[in-house]
């Protein structure tokens, strides 16, 4: 008798936008997600996840508009292309109450808040939801978005991912080195609140912040939120290695997934960590049916709603090329080179040219692969046998992504998740705990080989009003005076 | 028969941190602010101001320590003086779905957010509410605050004023401008999410901050959330005549409330607006008791349970001046002039210096004028009576501090608020519609006095390739290409 399979992770891909990756959707009859601004929407479906036992939600984000097309955004607009698009952290926060169990993680740039003010509202809600938080670390690919803050254009790819690390270590500092586990009293009976001499300052001195706490939070049950990373380049690959718990592939077949994944834990082992701290999650996207039948008209059906100049444009916003203007018809190669506008976007053309044989698809190939390509339809056997192939591959869980909200989700719980429990794969309970808990069946906090772990206790170097060694100060506040809390 | 009185408007004035501003009694057996990182202390508290029908829970905050006593901030960690301090943006966000009427005010400083981050989380948490949503727009007087945001020391208060009309004019361009108020089609017919040709960038080019936009989220209920604002300086009160909806004072007498409230009325009609306008709110404290002997019971007990020191220092901190290291006997003459920090200090020692005939109060003097200063204590009758006082002097509306948590409410809910009802001072039933329609009895958006409603509809100028007239293009991005998305 085989060992029984470990269960499947579970999270939802959302967005609180009208339209997230598979466009036009939003347009059927029965498509709630038209009310994304309503909060009514979300609590039920946060719930109805949460009574199904998936492990999170897990909501995507942008800080700006999705690149152009057709030679500006008017598309974007007119379509609902993640615009409007309302802030992650402000929705997870309204869920924390509506919910118990469920993990909520929410997609955050470095370049939208600063360390200081993110790390304490990310602590904050991992009080307020009992360590069930998750961030997603995002560098934003898209100029808008930088112009939004401030920035002429968008920053090169590894300068991004430079001040990534910068503002992870910023963060780390003030969630793992500022309070000491045993630091608060509250005590009643001597009036003491906390211990002074187990808090610090962090004093980061870095290129971009300068930041000299103490955190404004005490240790929340997780203290650093789990984290999520989603990095495809090498530069993004080592980033997840380092630092992700979990991190997203999207992959057109279990073979290509495997690819990823081992790449990934290549990263986490280099890094000094293990190769399963990092678990994978796949972006997969389902049509169930109980019969081939009902699963030939429910494809049927959602073909005709899907948007597939949405999707091109999606694609080309996320490369930086436009690639509006075309008949969906026209090939890769008709379309010339004048469009390409950031570095990396070479490599993702590569990507796109092995979508035909020839290497020169169509933009509606192209649209096709990206709806398609990472679809399961299927009886619930069906998919089941498919989806113990993606785990046999290496994969950890499935972030499903949804056509219809609520339904693609309804028709998950109903559909699929019984015959999933049926052979092991899904769980039918909570396992106590935070969110980290819940993943890993280990500690609440990270574990020592993570880079975060490397802030915990530092205390004279912390507190010290010197700039701690190995720190150039190189901030702002470099000039200014030290130790004048200390 | 005399005209009916206007009923007061009431908040709850409250902070997420153990000890706000009556320090000390997070000891008290009762007490439950201890539990602040709790969400259920907080949607219960809620609950109750929502069912005794508050107007709004207003979360005060800081971005930092609280200044210094005694040398350092080791005494505001062990006592928790405003530290741990949560973030009240992601708590009120967690109030959303717990409540349906009550406003949700919170206070975010300038430093904290980039303005476009801002705006995006207040006009998502606008939707999520149905337009409950206040913002206590403050600039930050803490040096620490400062620090955690890059900069080396705290900005002269004039210019920190010249910075929140900067950033007001960003967020009001964001929340009034980008989106016209039939820009959102979400047509399921014919697919038209939105009309391109109503949605707008803002293309804000200032001192401080370069923005793009469009603003990614759609027109809220209120669109700019109502505004509240403390500015108690010549400059300070300017800036809330011009842009506050509500202002709060902290009045030792009807007399002197009524002296602010004139002032900050005559600016608000410098501004062009109406005395009208802006609502003043008085920050008072109480103690209820059905006899006299009871009232001086609680007085005792409350009494036994304040912690003059801790208020000591918040005075001090807020000055920024230490006044640890002395007796509470010493006056302020023998303090020296050395531990004198910030400009406007002085005038702020002056009014400190009023409240002794000879000028010279003692530490214990000033530490309990402020306890007590804002306190009516009584029965039910009395209070009222002394609340039609400052009702007479010009008051709107009453921001009630607490004590004890949740027991000072309790106590005001059931003990005081009968007797208010039966004179008509407080309202039994929530008004329809957004916070700014409960409170003003007319429209949700702003009146077109406000110096916001001049964004609305700038239609080219916003649009435009170029930089705006009258903008200077000074920010970061100035030698950037416009118009790319144009």
């Amino acid at each position: 008798m085989p060992a029984p399979r470990p269960r499947l992770l579970l999270s939802a891909f959302l967005m609180n936008t009208p339209n997230h990756i598979l466009g036009g959707h939003w347009r059927r009859p029965e498509a709630q997600q038209h009310r994304f601004n309503e909060l009514s929407l979300w609590t039920g479906l946060a719930r109805q996840l949460e009574d199904a036992k998936f492990d999170a939600l897990f909501f995507a984000d942008v800080a700006g508009l999705y690149g152009q097309y057709d030679g500006g955004w008017q598309h974007h607009v007119g379509k609902g292309l993640q615009v409007p698009a309302n802030d992650p952290l402000v929705l997870v926060s309204a869920l924390a109450g509506a919910t118990e169990d469920i993990g909520l993680a929410l997609t955050s740039s470095i370049i939208q808040a600063e360390p200081f003010q993110f790390a304490r509202q990310l602590s904050t809600l991992d009080h307020l939801t009992d360590g069930r938080v998750g961030w997603n670390i995002v560098t934003s690919v898209l100029e808008n978005a930088h112009r939004n803050f401030g920035a002429a254009e968008l920053e090169r790819h590894d300068e991004r991912y430079a001040w990534a690390e910068e503002y992870a270590e910023a963060v780390y500092a003030l969630w793992e080195g500022s309070w000491d586990d045993d630091a608060v009293l509250a005590d009643k009976a001597s009036g003491r609140y906390a211990d002074p001499a187990k808090v610090r300052r962090i004093n980061h001195r870095g290129e971009r912040y300068s930041i000299d706490g103490p955190h404004l939070v005490e240790p929340s049950p997780q203290r650093t939120p789990f984290l999520f990373q989603a990095g495809s380049s090498p530069r993004g690959r080592a980033f997840a290695g380092r630092h992700a718990e979990a991190t997203f592939i999207f992959a057109p077949s279990p073979s290509s997934a495997a690819r990823s994944s081992a790449l990934v834990r290549e990263q986490a082992v280099a890094a000094g960590r293990q190769a399963e701290d990092v678990k994978v999650f796949a972006g997969l996207s389902f049509v169930v049916g109980s019969t081939e039948d009902e699963v030939r008209r429910k494809q049927e059906s959602l073909e005709a709603s899907l948007d597939l100049e949405y999707i091109l444009a999606h694609i080309g916003g996320g490369l930086g090329v436009d690639l509006g203007g075309h008949d969906l018809d026209a090939r890769l190669d008709d379309l010339g080179a004048g469009s390409v506008q950031t570095e990396g976007t070479q490599g993702h053309l590569e990507t796109l040219r092995r979508l035909s044989p020839d290497g020169n698809p169509s933009l509606r190939e192209i649209a096709r692969a990206r709806a398609f390509g990472q679809q399961i339809a299927g009886t619930p056997e069906q998919i089941a046998d498919r989806l113990e192939q993606w785990q046999d591959a290496g994969i950890d869980g499935v972030n499903v992504m949804n056509q219809v909200l609520p339904d693609s989700y309804t028709d998950f719980i109903e559909g699929l998740l019984p015959e999933l429990r049926r052979r092991g794969l899904a769980q039918t309970e909570y396992a106590p705990g935070t969110l980290r808990e819940k993943v890993f069946g280990r500690g609440a906090r990270l574990e020592p080989s993570h880079p975060a772990a490397a802030f915990r206790g530092r205390g004279a170097d912390l507190d010290s009003p010197a700039v701690p060694a190995g720190l150039a100060a190189t901030g702002p506040a470099a000039a200014a005076p030290e130790g004048v809390n200390a």
